[in-house]
């Protein structure tokens, strides 16, 4: 069920918030799977305890060190993977790893914060998703299932209504410029990456968790983390063709661009 | 009648292709701006010939040296425009300045393509906007118009059909995954600087010139860069608070996003 049963899941900023909520659930559906690749910038520092602990009941859990906006990380990733799968593909991938610059409205954001968050939200994505082709299309040619879907071989993109213009005026209250442009770009990326992976066999979904009690989202915000979470490991086993290269939310509703 | 008579005009990536058409036709239309700044990254070298040619028929005519990616260079312009306009506002800025790398599929695009087109492309309008504000909100409260147009103030970011993701499955012929994705992110920062600045007086619009026949659209394009100009220059006199923060083409038609 949580994930539509995916063997083996890979996600990126699995340390805190969203991620790591991810982790856990994921770990706690009653058929979880066989292989959980959790990626951090640091698994072994303070801010990765309670992976670490995670990781310490279960050992379908692997940890991974990863910068996502790194290419030469990533590079190393998709080796310590590929050996733990043993010749098995990779079912799914989630890009979850994001930062964002609350303040950043355009009176105050300059171009350096600009190009990093970028460089972490949308190229990060894009690098993660390149280098792991190979295991993906691994999972796509192993599977038996007809059709797309989150089982065989997908990439879900964690974005945000954020980068939806049409959405914008409603939710200008938080400009987040910087976020916004790479989220916008990313959803751009997610159309781009489903029509060229389609014919892989290969689903790609960008998803919005919510508004959610995070460092990120702060306290704030509507969404308990774990009711984001159930809702986006409940949308995940619905995902197929249909969805392809769409922007949907934690509930599965689509989000304009 | 052409740019909506501004007085003032900035025009970024003016040495070639639509930049260099718009500043002919800006210069040749009945009432010509009295002052029309045209910047390149090298006014003074071989591919700013055109431009200098222009430049020595018409007074009016001011070449500024500007790497809109940079930006000190982008300080620096402020300082030499706001000597000569001698006191008075900026009325129209056009972010036309853009680069792309026509190879760059998801199969071959990489970290370093994808942050050198955003920031000339995204960054480098975002930068121009907050640094030309002042002159820009000085134009605004000099007019005696009521609400927004481009004779007025207005910023004009040059984007394209490229960056909208719902057209993408009809435009995807050619990927470009590094201008799709930094296009998105231009639409985006439109919307977000026409929500900011209209309170200013400050009108922003993205347009589409068309695929046109340029070094970047290559021979293949559709549209000659005269027709899309003159399009352009029809188009931005018909600009007002209805089409604040839109994306529409050389013809005045919206584009979704």
């Amino acid at each position: 069920m949580a994930a539509g049963r995916a063997r083996s899941v890979l996600l990126t900023g699995s340390n805190r918030g969203i991620g790591l909520e991810l982790v856990r659930q994921l770990l706690g559906v009653p058929t979880p799977p066989t292989c959980i690749f959790a990626t951090c910038r640091d698994p072994d520092g303070p801010r990765a305890k309670g992976l670490r602990d995670l990781a310490s009941r279960h050992p379908n859990l692997v940890l991974v060190k990863l910068d996502v906006a790194d290419p030469s990380a990533v590079t190393a990733a998709v080796k310590v993977v590929e050996r733990k799968l043993n010749g098995l593909g990779l079912n799914l991938l989630i890009n979850n790893a994001g930062i964002y610059t609350p303040t950043a409205s355009l009176d105050t954001v300059g171009a350096e914060d600009m190009l990093r968050i970028y460089q972490t939200n949308t190229v990060g994505p894009m690098l993660m998703s390149q280098a792991f082709l190979p295991l993906l299309k691994k999972a796509a040619q192993e599977s038996t299932e007809k059709g797309l879907s989150c089982s065989k071989a997908a990439i879900i993109n964690i974005s945000s209504v954020l980068g939806s213009i049409t959405k914008t005026p409603e939710t200008f209250f938080k400009p987040v410029i910087s976020y916004r442009c790479s989220k916008a770009a990313l959803n751009m990326l997610t159309k781009c990456q489903s029509l060229t992976y389609r014919d892989a066999g290969i689903l790609c979904v960008a998803l919005h968790p919510g508004w959610v009690k995070t460092d990120m989202g702060s306290q704030e915000a509507d969404l308990p983390v774990d009711t984001s979470v159930q809702g986006l490991l409940s949308v995940l086993p619905t995902l197929s063709e249909k969805h392809c290269g769409a922007l949907l939310n934690w509930e599965g509703k689509a989000i304009p661009w």
